[in-house]
């Protein structure tokens, strides 16, 4: 035994290992799926205009699907792309058999809603999980496509905690994205659920309150060692690159990640935390999504 | 000054004469509707089966529509209708330009599943809000109808306080038809929004952080007045008739309202408090759905 007490240190919860775990599962139910006498699953990934951030993403689901043995699918449009021929892709997407998940990188360009767009994917192949009728679903919990963001944060969680029932979840950011998803997800897993944004008065307070706390707001550093609950599991879903004194760059968290990583049970790094995650749950939603299309075509009624 | 210091009392929110400003005022906006040009707004309500309660129910809509100077249409279905029958019906509904807004009331036999039942309700003739497509618009804030009883109190709520942004939100309560659109409704308002039910460990404590408190539980009597935090606004949307000891019954709702009222600011009497409203937002549905209707009529995109 020492004498000084050894600084408490919440364990870290490796979303790079658990993503590739995930992944390589994926890769095997691929191999099974096909040997039944199923298609290749096709992932459709639609990218409009030339963000170099986007053509990064697209560039890697791309890869990541072909690595799980699915199939790639890339429709890179001019940033003058009007929104009825977005539309009119979408519908040739829809309809094509081969295709059973249909991405659409976000932001798009300023004459095309987004909103319209994304309802126009047909519900089945909207592995973004973004339109209205799977955010529906995931509201009425009834079966659909969850985005894969919050998917991604809950599995974490679920590899801390076998059950979550009854345990206290606050969600820090409220977006269609991550926060309001996040928050149904866990309603659906029987946790006590408290959303907090950038009009709550007291965060900290409520932060302090989550037996599990994940935070999507996008303000690196934003929650400090003492707005977390002692042993609570703490996921960061926030991600930005800020300079460092010698002049380089890194990524941080919304999490100010040394002072919390004092105070929580367990604690998502940033890199290699939730970011992992949302793309291997892009390969799940999309073989899902033709484990779903192939009962549609043999006749059943889900979709 | 008297001596004795005086009981605190908080306010009285008196639905029944909200609910009835909110009538009259659908029926001027319904005069103002036909007067330019537009077809009476009609509701179809859709009962299957003989259970007393739904009837009651269903006449009572029936009533209030025509007086809201509204068409009512009725059609009330044998106990052993199939699903298949009940699904045609809706599909003649939702051809009919006549009818905009469609209700089935629930609970249905056996035989059929309210969820297939609910989607197959064309969206914006879905006056309820119960579908799926309704349920993600809520979720992800746009345009859409609102269900009736969460849609009521929040006019309630708006009634005391002009704007509810930071205020923190509790709701008792997680089912499909009231708790967690009330959620949604909340975090659309800018609350802070914790949302407590059966699996929640310390609900007591939960509800006492509440500046808003809406209780949807169906367990009469549950809120006692030390979960209330002092001030706070109370919904309570329960109704339960229970037995007097007289030998009566009466109707009583998830708060214990005679030691809640010493410590709410305001709060909702049973009955006579949300029940008014959930008819008025029906009413308040169907003309909304009707002004959707006739924009999509002219060619506009919404719907």
């Amino acid at each position: 035994m020492s004498i000084h007490s050894r600084e408490q240190v919440g364990q870290l919860i490796d979303g790079k290992a658990i993503a590739r775990a995930l992944t390589e599962q994926i890769g095997q139910e691929v191999t099974s799926f096909i040997g039944q006498g199923n298609p290749l699953p096709g992932l459709a990934v639609v990218l409009v205009g030339n963000d170099p951030a986007s053509e990064v993403y697209v560039k890697n689901k791309a890869i990541q699907t072909h690595r799980a043995g699915m199939r790639s699918f890339m429709h890179m449009l001019p940033e003058s792309t009007t929104q009825d021929e977005l539309l009119d892709l979408i519908e040739q997407l829809n309809a094509n058999p081969r295709i059973h998940g249909i991405l659409v990188q976000l932001p798009l360009p300023r004459q095309i809603d987004p909103v319209v767009v994304t309802n126009a994917i047909a519900p089945h192949k909207d592995v973004d999980g973004l339109g209205e009728v799977n955010a529906g679903r995931l509201a009425l919990g009834t079966e659909g496509i969850v985005p894969c963001t919050p998917l991604g944060c809950l599995m974490l969680l679920k590899s801390v905690h076998q059950d979550l029932t009854g345990k206290h979840a606050v969600v820090i950011g409220a977006s269609n994205l991550v926060g309001k998803p996040m928050a149904q997800l866990l309603l659906k897993e029987n946790c006590t659920v408290s959303v907090g944004h950038i009009h709550t008065k007291d965060v900290r307070g409520l932060a302090r309150e989550g037996d599990l706390l994940v935070v999507a707001t996008g303000k690196h550093g934003l929650v400090r060692g003492d707005w977390i609950k002692p042993g609570a599991t703490v996921i960061d879903v926030g991600i930005t690159r800020v300079p460092t004194p010698e002049g380089r760059t890194r990524l941080v968290g919304d999490v100010a990640f040394d002072e919390a990583v004092k105070v929580a049970g367990h604690i998502t790094p940033v890199p290699g935390g939730v970011g992992p995650m949302t793309i291997a749950c892009l390969l799940h939603n999309t073989l899902q999504a033709a484990k779903v299309t192939q009962k549609i075509i043999r006749g059943s009624d889900v979709g």
